[in-house]
């Protein structure tokens, strides 16, 4: 089935999010991110961090931990509406204490045709 | 402040989903969503369902059981790009075994002037 060019690029800032987790990459994920102040992201078990400077203030923090984590995503659903789009997906998270799934739903803005997240949600699916 | 009218219809849009969920109402529930492929909906702790009729499934299996929730929305967050809406909001759940904070996302798509919910990602929170 071929993908529609907007869903492609749509995935490949998805994957750029996760890319960025996995090398602990502040420059990286805050490429990924728009830096506004309508922002979102709730961590899984967190309350929500609004706007960049939260969001930011976040990753910061998780990255300065350490901790390596490896992302393997299954069932990606993506869906474009003009320029919002989102994605789907699980993350089958390894590396913390013990494998854990992750359900996540990412929402990206296309500004000058790019990609950028507005929004993270994931919960950890319990009993994985 | 005042609101501008997309958010006025989108955070009404949003109520809706809230009181059908209150009133364990399946129509009222069933009206909120669109009734498509690409809707979405993550109960807390629960892997994500996908499609209306997993997502409605759920709907009757919840209300089913009979248990009558009270929600406490606070910190809702509203913004609209065309037709694509999404609320960030804070549910603080009265008449679980204990009260609960549950960190929302949900999303809708304006068609016809209408607004539906193709998506609703919850997670509980922490210590909550």
């Amino acid at each position: 089935m071929r993908i529609p060019p907007d869903v492609e690029t749509l995935l490949a800032a998805n994957q750029a999010y996760y890319d960025a987790f996995e090398a602990l990459d502040i420059d990286a994920m805050s490429d990924v991110w728009e830096h506004s102040d309508r922002v979102v992201c709730t961590h899984p078990g967190w309350s929500t961090l609004r706007g960049w400077a939260a969001v930011t203030a976040s990753w910061v923090a998780i990255f300065g931990g350490g901790q390596r984590l490896q992302f393997i995503l299954t069932e990606p659903a993506a869906e474009t509406i003009g320029d919002v789009g989102w994605v789907s997906v699980n993350e089958n998270v390894l590396g913390a204490a013990e494998g854990t799934t992750i359900s996540a739903f990412n929402v990206f803005v296309r500004v000058d045709g790019r990609w950028s997240m507005v929004a993270h949600h994931a919960g950890q699916v319990v009993g994985s």
